[in-house]
């Protein structure tokens, strides 16, 4: 086991190859605070309720698919309420904090969070930091109750604002210290949750018993570990809106493409799913599958030809795809003002799709339906409403119990506390090599753009026999490719 | 292991307590089968697809909440594609049936046995059963192609028709013989998967080479082992509008109750996510929750104190809840015209209620919302319709590797191959003496209504230090409560 | 021209025909009023519009198609803001109630009328009625401001709340008088608007300075005169919900029936217009159209024949329909139990057919429908929104320039201001001889049911050539049959 | 009245100033066509209805604000079915063209005509022009049935394919003559009604047996005359998804502006509507409007002063808005392949107001939402269903009696027939001045940037008593401000 004080990663190990990444936990640098019993006990909703509390030594491992004689390899501390906390009601005083961009959910999180702190716990202190990081120094807080939050479920954004960057981390601290703040709950990307490790570090270092806690954010999927992100479904769902009307539009003009940019900047999640749901999709284009325009095998020829057998299709671009490709071909271009707008590679490769069609003098009409705010702005549907809900009561259990820099997230379906380096290590990418990805170039009939030399070297150096062959991440139900997740040492 | 010409369990054991529940096979009663190599390999949307074929070693444990020190317990077979296939894509001849009720997304499940079998496997020869079991004998058949399912996925219900019962095995197994077909998916629920087994086990005496294979359709997702059942999700989304709808009504109208009831006739699954989704729900009944009208601690105790406390409240109702009740109140009663409605416990149960507003000369309007068939009917949402999608390819991937007798399902997020007994020998119910129904209690503020003797005495007798603690079952992302799965013997 | 003091109709008249039912003013009554210049005219916002202000002889015919040589008929007088106003800002103080059943759009109304007031007109002093009529004796109030109905109008129900019956006249004008409330506004059904018109005589009988102001609200389109009430549209949206289900149900069992009972007590106009926009549905039966069960031509003899051309149908009745059937059918039925939840038509009728099949040993699945709770409580949509904005803005302009004793009311496109009389006086009905039953017949290929004995024998008393031809009311943009609408004398 | 033979407009004059601007009949320059009996009379459905058929004389007035001594002004023929038509069944061979941008509702017009001409005309022959005018001799026709139209109005888009431009008189109506086609339902915008007008002149001068019939066809409801284009109120209500977005994205972020860009080239109608619907627009801009960016009064202080007092706001744009802002800005600007994107007035706007911030070195968040192509991509909604069905039934009456030249079209709540010269003669356009206008700016509580100067001209001189003060076109349900609508000379 790791020395508790320092911020090594806690390991404990076991027979057949067990690997538990432990969380820290407020007595690894204050082993003398003392422990109430969780008033939980004296809830009439659990009263009944046998082995309500989870057993200290639940685990859930990181892999499922596993081989009859195959190590058991990395697991993590499960969530959920212990009998032992380290908080009396009166005591708490939590914060609430959303950072960067929007996504479906981000309310009912702030509202699960306070009612299961006010109706779990009986805590009275709760305060809302105003437009993300920076308003723990720049800005009012706003006092929050299980009243004030009661509807807020129902509307799409966050009641607190948010905003990106603003990270200080001693005007931080120092204003959670000022306050009183004791336990802190910072929802937000990955980005945001490395901000999070390093308030945990600060308070650590001070010696304050102040829990820090992530909740994961991202409407792209891209964090790691974790099943899927929460409003992910919601994102999917309404993205197919955009698809249809394409597909409508397409259908209706001569020779005509709808053309849908997704989100998506790092990983594709949302323009594979999207394009899976939907099946009306000719060409899905994502940040991990590169491609390229022009000559033999490019999305130019294939366009043309699709074009020339079926009169008609949709293309779905998640927005980081194609960046490089437009950083050349505008690199040649010198005008300021008209490189603004062209970052936007949707603009720009539908422009450069148009500028083909002229010159092979064909008839083309092309639509471009860029539903990103709308898709973002949508309240959470009913289950990521269930699945925000109990993310947030994983993560106030875990803070009351005295767990502290860690994230809550959900591992093959059940809540667990996962240490930050986990979550911040690396991006969740789509693995173009892997089966999900198949599916989908199935399912759309492209090229996969790929020579030999695009698949990446490690992939190929796979051991034919590895021991735990799984490795799979999910996004929510589903079969996905295998992202290679490798511990921090 | 088990004899491999019997009907009984095959199971396959490792060290730590590895058991795997396997699924039959054509080579267990046909040894000399021919196997061809899987026309995936040429086709181009894997052709850069490193390791696609699933390692024949693969399996997914059923719990994976384990301890450090914990058996491993049983494991399933991984679904997905196999090296070797038992079918040459021409000799395939499939045919599709759908039995039971409706369910969102049977149409994106039957478009997606046809895509995967005529794009994956080039097979050409699919049948779809008119109208359920009864179907093979008394009606015609449907041709199916990837034309005609095209657009499919986005209606509601099943162009193949449905019905309930039907089922005459040697009429069925002499129809699949007579017509030549080697592939039979049944879509349906506990039921048409216990005829499913019937048909493998008849299949196997005549010894044919044909596999059969069950999808697991339940809208109340009381099918056990796997994670939860395809159109549930959007049967908890569709929900919403009714609770939404009651919720206004009760808040808009003089002491205004607004009482929705649900599906649900064993297990309440889809009331329970429905009110955990919403919010705005005051008291959920379910089957699995006995409760009585009359006197302390009754339902109509709780509802008239509610009442006078806030002036309105939101009942949601599965329709299994208090069946027991309304028999005994119906025995009383005589007239068969009348009887024949009120065997629907929402009439019952509301007519219950007004007529003790009555009683106590209290003003009480209850506006009565049954949204079943509107929930049934709706088309899959974006997250079912890609579970529908790998469920398919599934099954038949499986059938193409000569797997028979087995359900595709997915468990702890993965797909897998289940044995038809694990599948039929229990329903999954909401447990709840356990956390997801004691989160919904805290959610309502409704009394349990239990006295200490509803609690089912197994329960009690749970030893205190369980080798392996958990045995969630999981709808979907979420925590939910243990569920005891016992092997049948 | 009517005495100004008499609660006679104020009728003016004029060159080719033309009559003006005119409305109530307080100087009728009260002839020395002082007047004041219309605020609105400092409104920045008005500023640059010319002619913003309503000519006082600006008026609307009732009827709009004409003949070059017919006679003019009836106008009503034009609704909007005038020059001159009979109430100073400060001095207004105005009520808001509603009354009797849910409709979408309440809220939008509410909203539209506190926000004339307070931006337009400057009004500072505005209440909430609690609860229907009987809030004006029994209950609290509720302040109103633009602040607290800022978002209303995205809500379903009414934030007022709302109650049937409660009319004392006594009591609620003096509650009027002891408040000193000067502006009243009522929205509510026919029965609501006969309330207020008796409230208004009573306030004139003791000479009040109270402008007393209708609103009709109707989801069931009831009312005549006007071209459709609010929520309608919304109304007959949502129902598309229920009739699509239907459609599906039907469609995938085996001679499968979908039933949508839809609301309509007295007149069929959601039911028809539904069936109109829906195009799925093979009968609708409404309050106005009379049917018979049994033998030949009979609504059972249609069913079973539809139901074996084509193996399933969908069914849409309104909840007044077939009321007469049903009675006289339950009162051979003796048990009072029983009889208590067959007072439901749908339920009764649903049975019947289920009973009928039966009979004629014929499989037949039924499934039945009743949205009628989640339609009523849906927020109204984007048409309804501004329509109620319309009609709440000419309320109010009309009680500041002192009209009283109206109705505000959409005829022909055009806001206006209706005398009680002819809005109380009798109910729209759909017109089973003419145009649009027609047209429905014609989709649905139902029979008519009809015997020449069932035709009105007021419609075939009607002159070959009457002068003024038209007479049609419109519910919306469309064409609908003729309604005689009589002036009371 | 004017002759017969020529192309001038049919007027038909009477007592107290009765217009009538009649439409082209067949017999106008056929006088010796013959006549059959309606086949409605032997409808069944129209068995018991009276007077079904519509008067010779029924006209609709086109102003109904009216004053007791004006004249009775301009009046159109009402439209509707006629005792004697001027084709047998078995004659007509009709063909249906959908010309320029998508709309919703062109399916069900479609749908509707083909029903129309089969089941009340029992016509066979119905031909589907491909893709717009051009596909009248450059593409295949499509043959149509009642069968094949069955479930298209579900859809958005047009089955027929739609295109811009390709009108070629001579090829046109030669391919006309030549396939023997002798109605032509031409559903499209003042463009492709012009094209109809002309279409018909070259029919009438070959003395063709060829009814030519329009069918408005505007998303941004810009055609004269009649109360609102089909689509219009699906439209407004699908842009309300944009709007409660950019809501959502605006108060969540700091300094958050949502920027929606919605339809409306040279008509405001649909942002002006959508944001009167809303009610969380702070600035709608539509075309009709004048607006500058810079200085005092201009919209770059508006927007700097309200985001400085709520720290959010909503803007609307209309596209056809601040068009020659733009081109002036861009003239400077010399790149090429810039300004190709920059075109768009929302982007270019919105960057317009990003560099504002920028300069005056203040945090501001925009989101850009530009729905168009997801508006106009839905399906129609209940209320355009119906209303399109009865328009689709209007044009096949007028036609199947012999009426020719005119477009069908809603004026004042009726069905009529209106001559070519009064749709094609000018656009509607918001009128800046009056009322309807008022309210959005009252509701947004916005400048109306306006100085005297840009008040036109035309209004300043209209006469004080103007003897029909009306004029009022009317979107919808709803009062809108005074169109001047002048006859062609």
């Amino acid at each position: 086991m790791s020395s508790p004080k320092s911020n090594k990663p806690k390991i404990v190990t076991g027979p057949g190859g067990y690997i538990l990444q432990d969380v820290p936990h407020l007595v690894d640098y204050l082993p003398d605070l003392p422990t109430y019993p969780n008033p939980l006990q004296d809830n009439p909703a659990y009263s009944v309720v046998k082995q309500y509390f989870v057993d200290a030594d639940d685990s859930v491992p990181e892999k499922v698919v596993v081989h009859k004689d195959g190590p058991r390899g990395v697991h993590f501390r499960r969530a959920g309420p212990r009998q032992k906390v380290y908080f009396e009601s009166d005591e708490v005083h939590a914060c609430i904090v959303t950072c960067g961009g929007l996504c479906p959910g981000l309310n009912t999180v702030i509202r699960e969070i306070v009612s299961s702190l006010s109706y779990m716990y009986g805590v009275k202190r709760i305060l809302g930091i105003d437009g993300g990081y920076r308003g723990f120094y720049a800005k009012n807080t706003i006092p929050l109750n299980s009243k004030v939050v009661n509807d807020i479920h129902k509307r799409g954004g966050t009641i607190l604002g948010t905003s990106r960057g603003g990270h200080d981390t001693t005007k931080i601290v120092d204003s959670i210290q000022d306050r009183g703040i004791n336990q802190v709950y910072i929802i937000g990307g990955d980005g945001t949750q490395r901000g999070a490790s390093v308030i945990f570090e600060e308070i650590r270092r001070r010696g304050l018993k102040v829990a820090v806690v992530g909740i994961p954010k991202t409407i792209d999927n891209d964090i790691p570990v974790i099943d899927k992100s929460f409003g992910f479904d919601t994102a999917v769902e309404e993205a197919q809106r955009a698809i249809n009307a394409a597909h409508v539009e397409a259908e209706s003009n001569e020779n005509g493409i709808g053309f849908v940019k997704l989100m998506g900047r790092y990983s594709g999640f949302i323009a594979m799913y999207a394009t899976l749901a939907s099946r009306d999709v000719d060409c899905c284009l994502i940040p991990e599958s590169p491609f390229y325009l022009e000559g033999e095998g490019g999305l130019l020829e294939f366009i043309e030809k699709r074009m020339k057998e079926n009169g008609h299709m949709v293309i779905v671009l998640a927005e980081g795809a194609g960046q490089e490709l437009m950083s050349k071909s505008m690199e040649s271009s010198t005008d300021a003002s008209g490189n603004k707008l062209l970052k936007d590679v949707g603009l720009w490769l539908s422009q450069s799709i148009k500028d083909h069609f002229k010159k092979i003098n064909m008839v083309m009409n092309l639509k471009y339906i860029d539903p990103t705010y709308m898709i973002r702005a949508v309240p959470s549907n009913a289950s990521d409403n269930v699945y925000c809900t109990l993310l947030a009561q994983s993560a106030v259990h875990g803070a009351m119990a005295g767990y502290t820099g860690y994230t809550s997230g959900l591992v093959n379906g059940r809540q667990t506390y996962i240490p930050y380096y986990r979550i911040t290590e690396k991006q969740n990418n789509v693995v173009i090599t892997d089966r999900m990805w198949a599916r989908l170039l199935s399912s759309t009939n492209q090229p996969s753009f790929l020579g030999p030399k695009d698949i990446p070297e490690e992939k190929k150096e796979l051991p034919e026999k590895k021991p735990t062959v799984n490795g799979e991440n999910s996004a929510g139900v589903v079969d996905i490719p295998p992202v290679t997740k490798e511990i921090a040492k």
